[in-house]
């Protein structure tokens, strides 16, 4: 494994956007999004999806200079239409509007159509947090998952972030689909040529698939689905982790007359790629209307530290809370480097080339021990 | 099994509520939430709990006669302290506060503390999608959910409500325990005498517990608990499960500097009954100042309706949408009455001697067939 200072890595990627033709400052924006997943250790979400990003915008299914546009505004709230730009950009203008909103006003929500792939859906939750506010993140995405008694991937993977401040040296961050495992996992573990475990995925007769490289194939074609979280049926919940699944497609479509279902496949009736219609929705919580924040951080804090405290399970020597886990991986990381395996090499490579950007040396080294 | 009209049960309920004190007003209040709960077929939270309030309100751990004070207001938000009062009421007038503060400034949430047991969280979600919003609410409860690598009870089954106005017949109304199961469903297969399934419940040693009536007596010793929403471990998101549990009891108790975990077990340090200090809290958002009403119920029951139209799994034949069964439950026992068990019958027996109330003749009628 190659590892790669994330400073160095970052500059790639916000080269890479100029080259597209996005503005610096927004380039900037999204290269500090998608860093920040791998200083994150979330891997399915950023350097890894670099590619994707710049394909969609050479084939023109990402708009590089579209200005979002406010459709309607009131003190608490907006709606705003991204014009098919770079999600990562509308979602952090829009997020930066709730926050506005919520300091003025208590409350801010904002509701976004037309915008495309956003990165980590934790980012805009971190960034209420970080102004000592609760924040919420949620988007649609493309169909992947199936409603219970279903086996057709008609919801994305649709998340919930949701990041609150607290009196240690990180936040409280939850960023989790509301499938058993999404889309970004299962590409990894392609990369990493590995398999997916049974029951994370259904095929069309209702049977468990386990190739990460099929799975991708049918989820697009509509041959097989993730199971929401609770499994299959509603024995183990299933039908709870649908349902959340959906206040998530309602929330990112239906208060906006945002696309939905799916109309979010990125393909027309011709099977050519289409503009891709995401929607979100970002809420910030001004605590302070609420308790005094000291108040609320300490709270929190000493509700996280009870929940470490709890009696361990056989075989297990730590309780993690939302967040924690990913905070001591970024330490980590900005020591070691972000690792980079040689099929995301070759696809940093390719990206430079395509691009003639220019070089970042160590790429050329090939991993010999991958 | 006996079948008794609602309207029957619900004033029994409302006589019950007011022989132990209650105002006429608010003992109409909890009768009306509880019986909502047995017509949408949810046996666990309405007249089966009766005896729990009742109880509870002889034994001093609610007042009936307390009013909830506000601590804090602002236009989108207020604090409220519940005095020990009965859940429900204190939790239909925080929520009629947060659809007041949505209809005048676009969104209103409302943190309350010292509050007890307020039966179905969907009511209150529903209150807003019947004022033609959206409404979410959110309660923590008695601990009985082990984090992540935990086997001890330190969260409540703390569920999410979500409710929206739709163009059908009934509201799209997610209600669901963050758990894979909750306690309301344990107490019912205790009074049914049926087993629980495999990995709904850990013992200490991270075995899997099925006798109900043990597993209720081990979740108030502390010496089982229910998982978490995605099971044991991490492999299927149990941690994801255990993050929107603590999300929960984040927006339960930090924001109003209420109880939490452990604090919640409604004993004290001796084993002796004592306060509940349970926290909630609600939140409305107007549509209309997004788009208007008529085009979000129309987005809304599309996107419910192609939901329901998906390929079906092999052996199944309808997939639903959250709160259709409630829906088409409530018909039925519209019609049939609300059915009523031989334990339940005797609690009710109890109840109606205890309180010397009126006399509800099918009471007398033996469950022969039960």
């Amino acid at each position: 494994m190659l590892f790669i200072p994330p400073t160095d890595l970052q500059n790639f990627m916000k080269q890479a956007f100029i080259k597209t033709g996005v503005h610096e400052s927004n380039a900037e924006i999204c290269a500090e999004i998608l860093i920040t997943s791998d200083l994150r250790g979330i891997e399915s979400h950023g350097i890894g999806r670099l590619r994707m990003y710049i394909d969609r915008l050479l084939a023109g299914q990402i708009e590089p200079l579209a200005k979002p546009i406010i459709i309607k505004e009131t003190p608490t709230s907006a709606v705003v239409d991204g014009c098919h730009g770079i999600g990562m950009v509308i979602a952090h203008q829009s997020m930066r509007m709730a926050i506005a909103k919520a300091s003025e006003f208590g409350i801010g929500g904002v509701a976004v159509r037309n915008s495309t792939h956003f990165g980590i859906d934790g980012y805009y939750a971190m960034m209420a947090a970080d102004a000592g506010m609760i924040g919420m993140s949620f988007t649609n995405a493309r169909p992947a998952v199936a409603p219970t008694f279903s086996t057709q991937p008609m919801l994305g993977t649709n998340p919930i972030a949701f990041g609150a401040p607290t009196d240690e040296e990180f936040p409280f961050l939850y960023d989790a689909a509301t499938s058993i495992i999404q889309r970004g996992k299962i590409e990894v573990l392609a990369r990493e040529g590995r398999m997916a475990q049974h029951g994370w995925v259904v095929d069309e007769n209702g049977n468990s698939k386990n190739h990460p490289g099929e799975i991708l194939d049918d989820l697009t074609s509509g041959h097989a689905a993730l199971l929401p979280l609770g499994g299959e049926g509603e024995t183990y919940g299933g039908h709870k982790g649908y349902g959340l699944s959906t206040i998530v497609e309602i929330l990112s479509a239906c208060l906006q007359s945002g696309a939905f279902l799916l109309s979010l496949s990125g393909v027309d009736e011709n099977g050519n790629p289409s503009r891709f219609k995401v929607g979100h929705f970002f809420m910030a919580i001004n605590i302070e209307n609420f308790i005094p924040l000291e108040e609320f951080k300490q709270n929190i804090g000493s509700l996280l530290r009870q929940l470490r405290a709890a009696k361990k399970s056989p075989g297990h020597t730590r309780i993690f809370t939302a967040g924690e886990k990913e905070f001591l991986v970024e330490k980590r990381v900005r020591s070691e480097g972000v690792p980079i395996n040689e099929n995301l090499r070759k696809d940093l490579i390719h990206i430079k080339e395509v691009l003639n950007l220019f070089d970042l040396p160590q790429l050329n080294q090939e991993n010999q021990y991958d």
